[in-house]
This record gives structure tokens, C-alpha cells and sequence, in this order.
């Protein structure tokens, strides 16, 4: 199937890129990309530094937002540096790539994609909606097309992870997500709920370390800082958010318990950012939002392993 | 099947009560109170009252907690006022009752009958879990017998009804609540995820109004004044938790969605009484809780006020 990956590459972005061009069931038809872990550009030259070193320069990369919607600024955090290194992939250096991103848009980019391949294409967002809001606010009709939207954010059954109540991705812009949320575009939503059961520890890297690639040997360290810093380093690990995203847009049936709801986003106050149900719509017979509640981990990772040995291998 | 039902009665208490003496499948074997919509006194007295309208006053009652945990005093609000009136079943005056509350407390009674009854007995906690917890406390290993608690409390994908956090059962001990919810105890939680499902307007009072006994016609002006006022009159109407905690004791089956998860409850700071998963605990095999997320709301209204007709019109 034709994939476009929004990305604001961050280490769990890059790792989702990397399933992403290794699944034999995934086209990446191109990345998008968007402030959020990273600025827009040090993301943009994150995305065509990886897709360099995994030799697939042949994808395009269109930029989309700089800042969040109701500002005109964006900083990144201590947080999100201590998480992603200070240049958003571990601090690990890449060979640079001589590309750069396309002229046109993210959002055009989305609309035109759309337009040609309508139900093929599945859309991953793995930053801040920043992208898909404006793309829906454009032409919600040509959106409507797109065979799935898996949004990666927000937590609804435990604590977010920017707050108490807000997950990163919908905190960096809760304006766009209440528009996405609210615009009654159809999407699965991959939380904090679902991705906090996929994590990867040290011994995961065991997949890895034997494979000797440059883009292995890269991979392997700023996903070693990542682990060892998304929380804190202990055993909890970290979190492969964003490549779980991948796999429900290839696979859905790896979520083994999903909650069809009407949602929205809370965009103001001490809970910022926090994604529940809209009591307006509850008991709407047409719901918006399917969200992950429960997946099979093992079965995930294991084809996550699997499939980015081989890329890594072949690079 | 034995049913307990622990009511701090309430409207929605009292058509809990009356739900659950109408049902063929339910002997009630006793009920226990505790403050919350009312003072544990006044919600004994409704309880009291309620039963010799429906003419079982074989049925003992047994008073419990008289505040929270953490404090020495418990006052109602305006907002439960406003939901339940002056008295706790909407200004309506019933006739007193001549009995008194047995002289066991209802944490013995619960004990007592766990001892007694095992798998066989449901507990249905309809007010803020006080009684449930200290039974807990006293004596899991005899608790952990009950065949099935459920609990009308929290809110896990929808915002509270007392602040956008917590629902009101919860919000009015937080404190027992958390210790329920990660006591290792098994419950199933019916929140407002699901109860607001349940919604009862005025043409629902078509069911009744045509029953000229003297029950019916407090059941329907108690029930009146709350669909009235309980969102405020509108067509939104009010909703049917304690019924249907009841009806989840009975047929667990009516709840078309459920999640199994370890909760927690905040007890402290603006979001206090927020029913959440517990981070720590998400990936243990082992849940404690089922939660709610969809209902078969038609099917459950239709029983209801099959039930209810029927003893209404026999009192």
C-alpha cells in the first residue's frame, strides 16, 4: 500500500522510517515533515540525512509547519532534547545528504496524494497534527479519500507524557488536534495507551549489534539513547511510538482492543492537551476516532526486529 | 444471585434499589449506606423509607461510612442538591418508615455476608466506595470471595461530573477509592463512560404515569425532578448510573465494550479524584479492573422499566 510518513524526526520517528522502508507491504510514497521533536529544519535534514543512509533517495521530503497554530514560534524543549539528543537523533552524527526537500508543500503534498491513489494510501502522523489540520481545513473532501489515518498522540485510559494529562504531539499543538479531532475526518489514534506496552530495552539491541552496516551501527546508537533516556534509563525502557503507528496503518489487527469514540482536545488551563471524549457526542451513532487500547507487543516487536535487521543489513 | 446493594440515597440510588427488588434474578439480602449524595443519616432515613413504600421492610439495613477518609466531616453541596434536592430524593416526602437500621455495621455485614454467600454474592456500590474499602482493609482475603463488585464511580474516557476530572463518587473519597483501586481487589467499574449512556427523559416517564399507586407516583416525581435537573433540563436528561451498576451485577453481558486495566485515582492537586491508569502497573498481566466503554442501552432502558413498572404497580 502508498504510506506518506509525517514526521518531526526525533529517534522513534527515524525508527519508524526504517520499518517503514524495510516492510515488503509498505510503498513510502514520501515524507512530510513538521516541527515537533525537532524544528521543522533540523527535522527536514534529519528525514534526508536517514533516507540517505538508507539509500533510498529516490523518496521526496516536503516540508509542512513551522510552529504550532495560534503562534509563531517554536523552541524545542529540555525535555524533548533529553529524550532525542540536541539535534533530535541522539547526537549521532549521519553522513549528510546532498538533497534537499521539495518545492511543494506537506499539505499540497497530502491533497495531491490523496487525489491519486484516494483508498490505497494510508497517512501516518507522528508529530504535531500541524500538517493534517491544515490539509483537512484545506479540503476535508480530498482527505476524506485517504484509506487510513493513523495519528500517533495523545493518551486517553493513563497520564500523558508532557504533563499529567497531555501526551507530546498534541501538547506541541493542541489547536490543530481539537480541529482534527472535531472535524469529523475519520482517524485511528495510537496513544501513549498502546505504545507504552511496545517498549525496548538494552537486550533488544541484540537484533542489531551483530549487523555490520554503518546504518546499523547509526540506528543502534541513537536508539540506544533513547531508551536509556526516554525514561530514565531504568527498565521500563522506551516507547516505539511512532513505529507502532506504521504498523497499524499496515497491520490494524495488531491492536487486539480498540475504543470507537467521539473525541476532542482540551486547549486551554492546567490540562492542556489532554484528549477524552466529547460529552456533546457521546452518544452520536457515527464515531470520528478508533483508539488503540490493547496490542499484541511480541508479535509487534518482533516484526519490527525483524524487519529493520534486514534493512539495516542491506545498508 | 445475593446482591448488596451499598446506596447514599440519592434519586438514582433509589431507582437503583428499585430496580434491583423488582428483578427476578436478585435478592437483595441487604442494603448499606454511606454518606455522599446525602448525609449517611439521611440517606439511611431514604433507604428506610424507600423500602417500606415497596412494602420489603424484611430487608435489613446497615449503616457505614459517615465521612471520607482524611476528614472528620462531610457536608452535601449545592450541586447535589441541585441533582438530588434538599432530601436527597428530590424534595418528595415519603412516608416515614417505623423501622431503624440494624445495629452491625455494614463493613461486618459485607464481611459476614462474603463469609457466607462467596461467589454467589454481588456487591454493588453506588456511592463513594468508603464501605467497600474499609471491608477491604479490614479483611481482603474474605472480600477477594465476593463473586463480583461493581462499582458506579469514576469516569476513564469522558470528563467527570463534578470537575472535569472527577466524577462524584470519587471526588467525595478519593482517598478510598485509590486504595480500592490498587488493593489488588477485582471490580468492575461502571462510570459515566457508560452511564451516560443511559439517558432518561421526560417521554420515559410514559412508562409509569399511567400506574395509579402511591409508589409509582413518588418513583416518578423523585425521578422527574432528577432528569430535570441533573444536565439541567434539557434533552440530554439524566442518566442511570446506580440502575445500571445493578444491571452490570446482574447481566455483566450488557456492557458490549469493556477495557481490563490497572487503575489509580489523583488525590491531590486540581485534578483530584481522576480515575487513570497507573503507569507503573500497565504492562502486569494481571488487571484488576474492567471497565465500561459501550453499553446496550435500548436493551438495558427496556428492562428497567419493564422491572420497575411491574413492582410499581404492585406497591
Amino acid at each position: 500500500m502508498k504510506l506518506i510518513l509525517d514526521l518531526d524526526t526525533g529517534i522513534d520517528d527515524a525508527l519508524a522510517l526504517t520499518y517503514a522502508l524495510g516492510h515488503p507491504e509498505a510503498e513510502v510514497i514520501g515524507v512530510t515533515t513538521t516541527f515537533g521533536n525537532e524544528t521543522l529544519e533540523q527535522a527536514t535534514a534529519n528525514t534526508l540525512d536517514l533516507l540517505s543512509l538508507l539509500k533510498q533517495e529516490d523518496i521526496p521530503v516536503f516540508e509542512g509547519a513551522v510552529f504550532p497554530w495560534g503562534t509563531a514560534d517554536y523552541q524545542t524543549t529540555d525535555d524533548l532534547h533529553r529524550v532525542h539528543g540536541f539535534n533530535g537523533i541522539g547526537n549521532v552524527s549521519l553522513p549528510k545528504s546532498k538533497r534537499t526537500s521539495e518545492s511543494e508543500s506537506a499539505v499540497d503534498f497530502f491533497l495531491r496524494a490523496a487525489e491519486t491513489y484516494g483508498n490505497e494510501l494510508k497517512i501516518v502522523t507522528a508529530g504535531p497534527v500541524t500538517n493534517l489540520a491544515e490539509a483537512i481545513k484545506k479540503d476535508a473532501e480530498v482527505m476524506n479519500k485517504v484509506g487510513r489515518i493513523v495519528i500517533m498522540a495523545g493518551a486517553l485510559t493513563i497520564p500523558g507524557n508532557l504533563s499529567p494529562f497531555a501526551e507530546a504531539n498534541i501538547y506541541n499543538d493542541p489547536l490543530a488536534a481539537e480541529f482534527v479531532f472535531t472535524s469529523g475526518a475519520s482517524f485511528t489514534m495510537v496513544g501513549l495507551d498502546v505504545t507504552l506496552q511496545t517498549m525496548i530495552t538494552q537486550k533488544d539491541m541484540e537484533y542489531w549489534t551483530t549487523i555490520q552496516t554503518e546504518a546499523a551501527q547509526d540506528i543502534t546508537e541513537m536508539t540506544t539513547y533513547y531508551y536509556t533516556n526516554e525514561y530514565g534509563g531504568g527498565e521500563f525502557g522506551g516507547a516505539l511510538h511512532d513505529p507502532l503507528a506504521v504498523e497499524v496503518a499496515l497491520n490494524p489487527e495488531i491492536l487486539t482492543e480498540t475504543l470507537a469514540i467521539n473525541l476532542t482536545v482540551e486547549t486551554t488551563g492546567p490540562s492542556i492537551g489532554r484528549t477524552i471524549g466529547e460529552l456533546a457526542r457521546l452518544n452520536q451513532p457515527l464515531k470520528t476516532a478508533v483508539v488503540g487500547l490493547s496490542v499484541d507487543s511480541s508479535q509487534f516487536l518482533e516484526r519490527f526486529f525483524t524487519v529493520t535487521s534486514q534493512i539495516l543489513a542491506n545498508n
